[in-house]
């Protein structure tokens, strides 16, 4: 399969000497700055994920394979190796997707990346500054060769956030290991030969199992690298590297390194504010708008109707749904819940508000329209009242997407209400204190241990705390 | 993409059910013996490659991340855990390419499966039988996924030994695990989001990470879906599975079940004689019998020719060759050190080798032709001498071939030799013993633990052997 611009030979080395050789003086202070976002984002993704079956279960695996604990585990105070490390944490920080979206690619950048850089600044000495810096290029790297090979490769069923995470891995573990150009490349061709992850496994625990090797296999990549396995030339553009054979279309090559150290794709980046399918946070807006709008009530509703651009209804008329996964999808689920509680976390998408009966009765009112001269970014919500009343909310441009960005209070509170939900044993004000302060951290291994709990839940799911 | 016959839903749920199922009592006979076969060679190979470069970088890396050492290393005397062992046995014994080849999928079998088995048995009690009964069951789900993809997956660039090696190492180990049906097809999921390995790769180090990761991540996937790590319900046939996704024409998809039990795909495998690429097989074969010619003799040598099919030319035709790798597919380096030394083994393809100034001298007085009515599997080789005699053999089928397999001896004196060569402190006959008496042993730990050395080796290279 021929690559569209044909960059000749060098695409892999010319990405891994920037890699090497990028400074961070170079690295524009927004650069850094979305990058402590993105830690932020996805440390409260995995501070609601570290208990979940499929982490825990792993975790249950893996501990008799472990060994010496150095590294931190988000959310428990129990502590593992650095590369197992890796694994649970980048599992626990995607297993509800609610953790980051790059819009061109639909790839998860934080997961795979961050947890090689956690692990390793716990057995490495690494500064918050060279962290920061590599979580940047690693998320960057991960994205540009995620674009390369879009929209094709996540269309026939590679789960990107995994295939094309383990590149980002590699790159920030050696980054932060200071490889040079040499064993960047080697790096980039270890991470190669682990590529994987089938977007057939979604919706299941095996999903999990595929970002968590992406950043333990990518932190392996850096540090077998580092020790002197070598690798190919050309790992991405070689005749039978990644680009051409992992690609359903042929591949833009200078996706990847156009612009490099100017261009940020990692800037792109959104954080959702609602754990359920995008197309459903317009919905969600307009019944939170409905809930401040003056005569809202909840009696005497009659029926509400749903309206947007016909992918809303395609994609999530679900009248029925039985669990919490399936309601992430469902705009019937959407709108009762939302319009009942008047929130959208975690608690609002579980098996419980599923089976709750005023919840369904509401859901059973709940239609959706097409509209087919709608915005595919908009979404109204009508409530017709039994006395003749109609209360609407349109929303043009939902929360969190890249016209309206979720602010730094708000990735602040995202973090609070998901360590709440997990109920890890966390001082979430000196773990935010950290992600942004973590530039002027010496060591930045404080960030990875205040992400851990200081004891551990009891079984019962209530939490020991420590004496004081 | 669609599948070739569409085995409707399901495929994967009966290949699980099949693996949970089957009986060793059902088994023919000939099967487990050839998965005996299997162990001596992979073994055998392993004990030469244990203490290559990629291996040793590999373990001198994981050592930091290692638990308990529970598990053996062939040809060493330090144990690790299992997953860890699983990875570095596999990278082992496929390092040379001497291991074994399934014909019509280019599958090396046994690295992949083996070293899982291997590492599970001293964890959890397993019978020798049962080890057996897995292997072959495993080996045979990798060669049958394989089928159904070749041979476009191999051709447009994934390493199928380590892309389909995965499952048969999840199949393998589930198998001894006595996973039932349902949680063997989520091993099989587990293992889809791991498959992984590029021919991008081959030539490097960063192939035996993807040899490595199928066996480590084989065993991880059976262990995971024991501990209750779900997976999809199509992992294989699944719209966004392995068959559609990976490969690049319509699969084969009744490749994969039918006559499962009645037809071994794994009774196809071959074993090399020589470490060096098939094609060149009987050439060497011609090589040796000329050496037992009347008149022969390495005085007076004018010119030799090599004569074969097309193919033979255009894949070994490397008058000037610089390290061993390169000699591999070198039909002047092949000729040459054959001729002068008898033999065909891992010494006369080492770097030593290529750079001995007698074997550089004779190499340069090899000319490759085509024969183009020659078949493929059939070489000559002719002798000019300066007094005007020519010498020739001509071979038809070369050694090791399905044609000509290596005997049971053949095999045990294969791994005489790479033991000698790798240097490890193993009692071969003891070990060859444990192969053979495998399905009589009721813990089957004991071959792993014959496998180890019994000491380090010293530093320079020299054994340092237990006082006796």
């Amino acid at each position: 399969m021929p690559l569209e611009t044909d960059p000749g030979a060098g695409l892999s080395r010319s990405l891994a000497s920037f890699l090497a050789q990028a400074r961070v003086e170079d690295v524009p202070s927004a650069v850094l700055h979305e990058a402590k976002r993105a830690l932020l984002n996805g440390i409260a993704t995995a501070l609601a994920g570290f208990d979940d079956p499929v982490v825990a279960r792993s975790l249950g695996v893996l501990r008799a394979f472990a060994g010496p604990p150095r590294a931190s585990l988000i959310g428990r105070s129990e502590r593992t190796d650095a590369l197992t490390a890796a694994f649970l944490n980048a599992a626990a920080a995607n297993v509800h997707d609610f953790d980051d979206t790059h819009p061109a690619t639909i790839i998860h950048p934080t997961a795979p990346v961050a947890p090689a850089l956690l692990s390793l600044c716990e057995i490495e000495p690494v500064t918050g500054r060279a962290v920061l810096h590599a979580l940047a290029l690693g998320m960057e790297v991960e994205c540009r060769i995620g674009a390369a090979v879009s929209p094709g490769h996540y269309a026939r069923g590679w789960h990107i956030t995994a295939t094309c995470g383990v590149f980002g891995a590699a790159a920030a573990a050696g980054r932060a290991l200071r490889l040079d150009a040499a064993r960047m490349l080697w790096a980039l061709g270890i991470a190669s030969a682990q590529s994987s992850g089938l977007v057939e496994t979604l919706g299941t625990m095996a999903k999990s199992v595929g970002v968590g090797a992406a950043a333990r296999g990518g932190l392996f990549a850096a540090l077998s690298a580092r020790a002197g396995v070598e690798g190919p030339a050309a790992p991405l553009e070689g005749q039978r590297g990644f680009l051409r054979v992992m690609s359903a279309d042929p591949p833009i090559a200078a996706h990847i390194t156009g612009g490099l150290g100017e261009r940020w794709e990692m800037l792109d980046n959104t954080y959702k504010p609602y754990p359920c399918g995008i197309v459903l946070h317009a919905v969600i807006d307009a019944c939170l708008a409905l809930r401040e709008a003056p005569g809202f009530a909840l009696d005497g509703i009659r029926a509400i109707t749903v309206r947007g651009h016909p992918l809303l209804r395609q994609r999530t008329d679900r009248p029925d749904v039985t669990c919490g996964r399936e309601a992430q999808v469902s705009a019937q689920h959407c709108v009762a819940v939302v319009l009942l509680s008047g929130a959208a976390g975690l608690a609002q998408f579980s098996d419980a508000a599923v089976a709750d009966p005023s919840v369904q009765d509401l859901r059973r009112r709940v239609r959706v329209e097409e509209a087919p001269h709608m915005a595919v970014e908009a979404a109204e919500v009508q409530i017709h009242y039994a006395d003749g009343r109609t209360l609407a909310r349109c929303v043009s441009q939902a929360r969190g997407g890249s016209a309206r960005p979720l602010s730094d209070r708000d990735l602040e509170d995202k973090l609070r209400a998901l360590l709440a939900y997990g109920g890890a044993d966390c001082d979430a004000e000196a773990l935010i204190d950290a992600v942004w302060s973590l530039d002027e951290a010496p060591d930045a291994s404080v960030l990875p241990r205040r992400a851990a709990a200081r004891a551990p839940r009891a079984p019962d799911g209530s939490r020991t705390r420590p004496v004081a």
